[in-house]
């Protein structure tokens, strides 16, 4: 199948390149590198080193025996996009191009609208690119569990049944995002919705859980080929920055209580789901809406995680409580679905405990690299607009064991 | 009170400008000029006469004795809300200054995204500024009862109370735009409520029906204080529409079957509902939705009280059906609740047939302006991305009564 990645170059899309073009499919994509660029901008990079553009098409040639056609442009550029659709004629559009940090959307008035702006307007060129190119695309959207928010009842995939006032109907089950990231996922949904219902394009809505490890099926020896995992506050997800510190010695940074729940799952499962998704398209018109994670955890069970791990492999992991930088409630209810991709054979892969031994050991090579960012390791960017590094709760880092 | 207004050069801004003066608030607004730049790009002028930015202001400081801080500009450029927020201090800011179109908003891709990247960008600046300059300013935010789309039951004020698998939660009721437009108005609604949560500001989402009519208590007689009336396809909304229709002696353009159902009310409503919001703030912290309108009526039922009005007016007003360039539902359940403005005072003003006589005899002196224009009254944007001009539906025009 012909699959274009729109943000090619980015932790899952680099993989996912890798991962599909292994699996016998055909694929294309863009970026306009803006990652490497945001990481830099909060002072960090990658803990796995990356190449650059050229290089990586390079060792893609050496590993498929093929050129990739990966384009460095900007998707809010519609001709761009056009252009590239005409060229290509994908049958399946993955798009994974967007500004994905909470905290980077919370900076300021800058970075939250332009997050805003980017999101949106990317997502919504896309949509007019399938509609008039290649109307018969699949749109593979790549959303968030935090779209949802905490409500207070079981989180559905996308839609429910309710009663109301002794009348039925199935209605959009409500979004309460919570940092400007995720209302810009929000919008897209909201968006991409409209576009299946009154163009008859087909999407699937990707509500994903945090990412983590480094190794994924399709993945050679190639160090060129590597995906970048970040560990800073704005990019780096909660389990790789808990591996990355448990790796340097630096206290795991648990946000308040560290009592919040979220869906979780390995990288290897995410190119697994998504793969999923692209094989399997709905009917024309179809907006579906796939809870994707493998397992629900606290962020204290993960941390505890992480410090069993590094015992194993001889490290000292402490925990500490720091204060919460974000504006969420720390004890609540939590019971997503988790129905529509293993209906199309999703299985889990690895326990959390086996992937993050691989992922650790992987980190550990990369030891001196982290040590040489040690000060972003502890978050400043707060939900109330300014800007203060979190106090530790308590003098000693806490063992949670 | 001091009350800024975004977007008062527009039809409702320059009306509430006058409104909230002769009600003894103190007024300043910016806009961008760009309503009367979008109606003549789609070919068409107001109904009734409007003068220049200058010569309304000479205008206003005529009937009030005093200057007005109107000031042209972009609240898309952040540094120019601020700087006028400090200048002012506004205790409400009614935002009133997006793109307000569903057809404009459908035309192409550059429209689609031009009227999201606009309107969500310019509300989260005006969120922002209150955040950072004035936190204690209410705002008073212009959405639009299109946001909630066509559910199959009531439609509560924002919220809802749901039981779902045995477990219960207060949640935003779910949106269900029609258009590029109504869908950046959801989009505003749920970056409004964030801001609420997150910094603690107050706001007033006001879900307004369909306005009409040229009269409000506080336009004295001179003509250079009128607002504008359009009665395109794209500015122009249905009663208005249909006004301008009658007199000219074209018939009324309904929309297929014309049994689709909205909320009105007339300008002077808006007006009195505006101000109840504006002088009854909630706490901070407080998100409120207010559904705003004063009747609900199907298509057909206000084209037929336009013909009769027109009949004691002596005009022979004749209704046609067009080709729906929409995509909704034309036979649906509408039930929207309307308690809040009324807890706070709001009565209805006058019947629509009142109203229509009023606004009728008003824009007849109008008629050869209207006119000019008889070839942009039957619509020709249409909701599958094409441009192509409704035909009327039948040979001859129906006649309803």
């Amino acid at each position: 199948m012909k699959v274009f990645i729109a943000g090619i170059d980015g932790y899952l899309g680099w993989a996912l390149a890798q991962y599909l073009t292994e699996q016998g499919h055909e694929v294309a994509g863009a970026d306009k590198m803006l990652r490497r660029e945001w990481v830099e901008e909060v002072g960090s990079t990658s803990a796995v080193p990356i190449v650059s553009h050229e290089e990586r098409l390079a060792g893609f040639k050496e590993r498929f025996g093929k050129d990739l056609d990966f384009r460095v442009g900007d998707l809010c550029d519609y001709e761009f996009v056009t252009g590239f659709f005409e060229d290509f004629k994908p049958e399946a559009v993955v798009h994974l191009g967007q500004m994905p940090s909470a905290p980077y959307s919370m900076m300021d008035q800058k970075h939250c609208v332009w997050t805003q702006t980017n999101n949106v307007s990317n997502n919504l060129n896309l949509l007019w690119a399938i509609k008039e190119v290649v109307p018969e695309a699949h749109l593979v959207k790549l959303g968030t569990m935090g779209e949802y928010g905490q409500p207070n009842v079981d989180i559905p995939e996308g839609y429910f049944e309710v009663e109301y006032r002794g009348r039925k109907d199935r209605l959009p089950f409500p979004r309460q995002a919570g940092s400007w990231y995720h209302q810009s996922k929000v919008h897209d949904s909201n968006n991409t919705l409209f576009a299946t219902k009154i163009w008859g394009l087909q999407a699937t809505d990707i509500m994903q859980g945090v990412v983590f490890g480094t190794q994924f099926p399709g993945l050679g020896e190639d160090p060129r080929l590597r995906t970048r995992l970040d560990f800073d506050q704005c990019f780096g997800t909660a389990i790789n920055r808990f591996v990355c510190q448990a790796v340097v010695g630096h206290p795991l940074t648990l946000f308040g209580a560290g009592t919040m729940k979220r869906g979780f799952l390995p990288l290897r499962d995410s190119m697994r789901c998504l793969e999923l998704a692209i094989e399997n398209p709905g009917e024309k018109g179809d907006f579906r809406v796939f809870n994707q994670f493998a397992e629900s955890y606290s962020i204290t069970e993960l941390a505890d995680m992480v410090k069993e791990v590094g015992a194993e492999m001889g490290l000292d992991v402490q925990i500490a409580h720091y204060e919460n930088p974000r504006g969420e409630l720390e004890v609540h209810y939590y019971n997503p679905d988790r129905e529509n991709l293993v209906e199309l054979g999703y299985e889990p892969s690895l326990d959390v405990k086996s992937e993050l031994r691989i992922m650790m050991k992987d980190l550990m090579q990369y030891k001196d690299r982290i040590m040489e960012k040690m000060d972003i390791l502890v978050p400043d960017i707060r939900w109330d607009g300014s800007r203060r590094r979190s106090e530790m709760i308590g003098e000693e880092p806490e063992t949670v064991n």
